[in-house]
């Protein structure tokens, strides 16, 4: 373990793919927060599978509240919530379960675990487990929300084709207007990839505004860390950079140092290569990373793998259901992580301490 | 706070670049490793600035052990150590202290420590703590060796100077043999910049040999989540990617799954796109990631800064002392915060328990 | 913040008194633990008011597993249970909201969450909570169980009447044999108080049976900071000793010190007053605290409190259902808060890695 | 381990007796606080040795500060102290570092360390490791200062001599007037004792004055549960209570329950049974708990032991140095823990959030 994360502001996971549910427990949210379910429900839906580009897995996805929650508000105690699963099929891995999956966890959690955990649809390490981030994320959203900060996540590439990012002809963090050629593209990518019995991966883009400046903490508790912490708990993500990130490698100081100037009485600076971050503390300009995505492993296409229990080489081909881009869903969940991390900085910097109440 | 980090296996640095010391506290070392100071000197002399592309700043950089060792052993006991400053040279920060270095955490420092902080060579968020990392790193790796565990990086890129990766030509997590050419041209490429009163980036790459399969935990404590929260700890980290890393968004799912086969009775992968980690555990392929790491923000170059007790913009010229490549010292840092990750997992999942005495 | 205990093996709580559902997260088990429900079960039947002796309050309790177990086994994920509440009055409670009851939270929570903490029934500061305390607490008995280490609890006192203690007419950490007589005092000391409209306190004896020696930590992961930290966290206690405890103050050096001595091959010692604690390390003889439990605070006597609304004193009469003596329901709990601790302790110490498979 | 306390206030002790020093690092202290080093050495100067009732090894106890502090301020980052080592004599525990000797952790350290830990003077285990208790909780006692909390420590026993406590006689948390004839028999306990070469214990009160209402949390955080951490973690505690304590077992709950009333416009109650603390929650009350402290297990007099390599039963007399009795010099340890406690719960609390500079 672990499957709780943040200090002050505390998320906790549980949950199986095939088992009842998928749940989270949120700690530390200070009280009196108006939590309006259907914003809860409004994240999860933004994350639920739709259309011809995603699983044929179907769940409703209604968020449960199990605590925490009274007369609408937060009440200071653990703020825990479900979605039930429903539409379970657990056939196709009761017949493969010694054969593991390539690209999976199936192969390292069948050592680890000695092979007694749940292998159905991946048990505790499938994707679905990515609703909890989001119930949870939604309740981080709703408190900075209150401290005007916005988190904002979109996709800038799937597969070969790329979308416009942050900096590319605007630097303000709003998302740009959107572009329907180009969403056309981004479909027709992802299909592609689908009837040839594959998928492709991508990569989200998020940004954080109007955070002030000299939130987060140096060393271990810098915003890249805990961000870059959270982010790699979202199944699939394989990278991360913040601001112009790899690119700076190949940059001089000169190019790659964001210079300061005075804006409406602000200091803030002309480009934004550090992506809002200096010394792991937030600079006051919009906080921007990246996150790479893996191509969902899950494909039609035949694969070589290894018979564990005859330790012999073998084909797999998987019917379970999937989505050919997972990047797509990843949207929400990146979104909530980083929300997550924030709240807990900020309440933790004393920037939040909201629980004014009907007294 | 915080500035320490890990569960079982933890590191707490402490110092500042221009006061008496920096330090680390090791916790968690099993007791009986034999640690031969040299190994943990060798490790500081890696990082120690050498030659014409380094820092005038010249320290000697003594480990000196205050805990925890006991005839050559590790006691069981927190194991703390420091290095001593003594080539300091505040001037120049005195007379620049309200003026922001571009690049540099001073503005956010400022704002958060209400000018409190020590301004003095960037104070606890100088390059210098890492040779607390180091450290502390030191120990990790004598652990790991233990185990037959072997943690090595090397610069991959610098400016804009690309050398082989891992993968290019090699699977094996051996370093490629040198290759004086390719030297010759980094050495070029940083004095090319160093001349101009510039600096320049870099990425580096790291490689976990030996690993066993299975080790690190899903979600919140994957080996990606504890690596990238501590590499991005260390001062200049913007990026990070494990494996094919941000390349696997344009890759589809069947060029970037690794087939399994058996090698030697071995469940092996063929290709090593994950770099080692599926659902946050270890495979038992080499684990590899690469961190990319920005241009030296102090640069002789004149920039544009802001005063921030007159609140007018002003131009900075930095005469401190400094690398114009960090990439090149950070090779042993990154190192060592892998290690230190790596054993405090490898501990946790009860793969580690050297105790072995005299009994 | 916080609801969660323990660092490896670790339990979350959530729930209200007067809310869906009473739950928790028990993360760090490891996988491959049988676990029968009726064993669960049993300990929140132990905890059950029953009686005259207790609340009319009733509550099926039946626990139900949200995630984690799979084909009756730990899977190796977090383990979710929760009991729901049913039998739910908050009449009193919406009436009184403004009148803090003595001895309770309600005051200090009113500051603290400024209102809006769930007021009905204690909320989430409710002795309901325990039901979740003994779930997790029924898991780490099981695991202890497969290291042959028990733990057991008992009344020592109630009100004035005192019972056998460890180490009164026997060393063995076995439970003395149940006098029918002395049940009958207690019994009778419980009704008396009942009657009189008032409740009485207890005091809680636990023993930890086959604990190895050189399990725990110094300093703070001591067994007696471990568990005295989850103790005072159960509502109602208010005092810990281990081994002779208070009485060590009066004692001279030469009869406090516990002689050491060889019996059938083993260093044992010839007293046990240190508990079976040294310098937080267990030393193989029974681990023994005793736990001091407030009167139940709750009662039908008149008392003096304040209108928080009006700012004015008042007299609160309370009508609300409750045990005169937490103190009988609280030996489950003590039982498994200090299972929970030693789990943990072990699981650190490496001394419990149960993973054993199917395969 | 762990060596670390506190969540955002952190401390982290090392050293051994003999080794080069004793020191700590602080985490979390806000910056901007004005630390008079002076303010330390007199918390060092409390805890040092004294007069006839003392060991007779002699430490000067000279802090010495490693870093954190600027200008007599401290400025964000760790605050790290030592003292040295100076008057050591190893000579009597190389001689019998197979005895261990009873009412320490020689026997289980032995076991879990196997035998490589640091045995002379206890190593890590020493009581001199208090020191650095007392330097974090100094710099706690400055910072709770700034916010009007106090934190006083004082003996109410030592061996049969009781002396007054909290709520006998008085109220206010204020120590009562010093009364020589009762420090006299005092004085007496402990030489009588000491001539017989023989130790004894003692109980220490402690109060924390002026903390406000609402400060703390429920359950796992509780101020009852960060205290009683902290305080089992100082050598020789083997019992806490708060308020009450047990003999809250034997009263009514309408004796035990503390009323309500209003007094200059505040609330508060007419009894402090309660200790002050309700739910977990400070009530606006002093903050009141006392410390059982066995004797100090060094004695003249001959003892049984075993000799762990032969395997066979043996006398040890200890010639080591040693206080008669360690309750004396643990006051102020107990008030540099409680202070620790209560700065991080206040700091957690968003109730201290100190950083005003010179900007």
């Amino acid at each position: 373990m672990s499957f709780g994360f943040g200090k002050e502001f505390r998320v906790t996971v549980f949950g199986e793919s095939h088992g009842p549910c998928v749940g989270v427990v949120v700690e530390g949210c200070p009280s009196g927060l108006k939590i309006d379910l259907e914003d809860i429900q409004r994240e999860l839906d933004r994350r639920k599978p739709a259309g011809e580009l995603a699983t044929p897995r179907r769940e409703a996805d209604r968020v449960r509240v199990l605590s925490g929650l009274f007369n609408g508000h937060t009440d200071g105690g653990p703020l825990s919530m479900i979605v039930e699963n429903e539409d379970v099929d657990s056939s196709w891995y009761e017949k493969n379960r010694y054969l593991p999956r390539p690209g999976h966890a199936d192969y390292p959690a069948y050592i680890k675990y000695c092979g007694m955990n749940d292998y159905r649809g991946g048990g505790f390490f499938s994707g679905r487990m990515t609703a909890a981030l989001v119930m949870g994320g939604g309740v981080a959203k709703k408190l900075l929300a209150s401290a005007h900060v916005e988190v904002t996540a979109r996709l800038v590439q799937v597969g070969r084709m790329k979308l416009p990012r942050e900096g590319e002809g605007q630097t303000t963090g709003a998302a740009p207007p959107s572009d329907p050629a180009a969403e056309k593209l981004v479909e027709r990518e992802i299909l592609e990839a689908a009837r040839d019995g594959d998928s492709v991966g991508g990569i989200v883009e998020c940004t954080v505004l109007n955070l002030p400046a000299g939130v987060g903490e140096p060393y271990f508790d810098s915003i890249e860390s805990m961000i870059a912490h959270a982010v790699f708990s979202i199944p699939g993500v394989k990278a991360i950079e913040f601001g112009a990130g790899f690119g700076l490698a190949s940059m001089r100081g000169s190019e790659a140092n964001d210079e300061f100037l005075i804006r409406g009485g602000v200091v803030e600076t002309r480009t934004n290569n550090s992506g809002g971050i200096l010394g792991g503390l937030s600079t006051g300009m919009p906080v921007v990373f990246r996150v790479g995505i893996k191509p969902t492993p899950s494909i039609r296409k035949a694969q070589k793998s290894v018979d564990l229990r005859a330790m012999e080489e073998a084909t797999i081909v998987i019917n379970g259901r999937h989505d050919p881009c997972i990047a797509v869903r990843a949207v929400p969940v990146v979104e909530a992580v980083a929300a997550i991390c924030i709240a807990d900085l900020m309440i933790r910097d004393g920037k939040i301490v909201r629980r004014q109440g009907r007294r």
